[in-house]
């Protein structure tokens, strides 16, 4: 038995979220959070971001998984520098926190960084609850998921900016369609921000990079 | 701040699981845990199950969700008797624990039930650690979710005892094939029972129900 600071934890998270934040805001980087559930397509849209992207080199990822180095990997391979944390190694295993990441930015350099990408380890649930120092915090739902997830794991849906609906190229073959997802994000919450995309087809990116600059131009005043 | 008592909790859910096991047992009830991520078709496989089996009364489910009743209300229309639990209750929201299930056993009226399945949350990583009385537990992967799921999420595959690979027909579209995956099961677990299967087409279904005959078998003697 010993004593839960598991309050005291989540308060300490946010402050050093918000910290982590401010630091970014004053370097002008922006910031953005992927979670999802496991294979939504969350590495395959940074790789496929750092293929459009002028430069990936001006792109950082931080990517979190309960074990493996892979997903790093494959985006070092695009030429994106980035940081693996395994979650094994740092209590709770579902989820990042704001230490690691603290931790993992204090070995980036960040100084001609447009977008630092924090990937979270892939589970709809436990990840909406710990803030990192995101601006922008966006859910990614695979079709193949089916239209039901948005209302089954609401939380998921009212505590992110953005609800990607993604690999919209298999809608024919799982019989659900971007509408039926954007009327399941709608009955969670009706303005919700969403857009849709296939990293194979290449439908969608470019609202996806449009997104991604109009919120970088947000925090670079 | 408050008493953490996880580590009694574990060791209380451990001891209310075994007396649930037991008590199954004496019903002549397997219990078979189904886990997986969030849309690799759990409930679809159950829908699936209930046309294929003689009497779909002689099965039964407890369903974990965050929220709705959804799963519940889809599984009573394929006439399966059907409790729905809902985590937003139940403290931890990001998987079943065994009392919550043991309340929902208690129920259901368990005389003439062949099999009683646990659906739980859609989560790879949280409801590995917690046993909720199960005889068997089933991991299902989809072809959708990648090929590096068992890898990037290990103990879902070292901690069950059947790996069920799902929507195999979805594997011309998304570049992944039941081989892709089985190589990445035995990489984590080289001796691990898998299966294929794909619920819109019906391959792979009668070994499914070979293998719930089968493990039924062992329970009745």
């Amino acid at each position: 038995m010993r004593i839960d600071l598991s309050r005291a934890v989540l308060a300490d998270n946010d402050a050093l979220a918000d910290a982590t934040r401010q630091a970014l805001t004053v370097a002008g980087v922006l910031c953005v959070g992927l979670l999802s559930s496991p294979g939504a397509g969350k590495t395959t849209l940074l790789e496929a971001t750092a293929d459009a992207w002028d430069d990936p080199s001006r792109l950082a990822v931080i990517v979190g998984d309960v074990a493996t180095e892979a997903d790093a990997d494959r985006l070092r391979r695009k030429g994106i520098p980035s940081v693996q944390i395994n979650t094994l190694h740092h209590g709770a295993t579902c989820h990042l926190a704001a230490e690691p990441v603290a931790a993992a930015l204090a070995t980036l350099e960040l100084g001609n960084t447009d977008i630092l990408f924090v990937e979270n380890v892939g589970n709809l649930v436990c990840p909406v609850g710990f803030r990192l120092g995101e601006h922008q915090r966006v859910v990614l739902i695979s079709v193949a998921e089916g239209a039901d997830k948005p209302t089954k794991y609401p939380k998921a849906v009212l505590e992110t900016d953005l609800a990607l609906i993604t690999k919209v190229d298999l809608a024919p073959y799982v019989d659900v369609s971007y509408e039926d997802l954007e009327r399941s994000v709608r009955q969670v919450r009706p303005q919700a921000a969403m857009l849709g995309l296939s990293t194979r087809t290449g439908e969608g990116m470019d609202a996806w990079l449009d997104w991604l600059r109009a919120r970088r131009a947000e925090v670079t005043g």
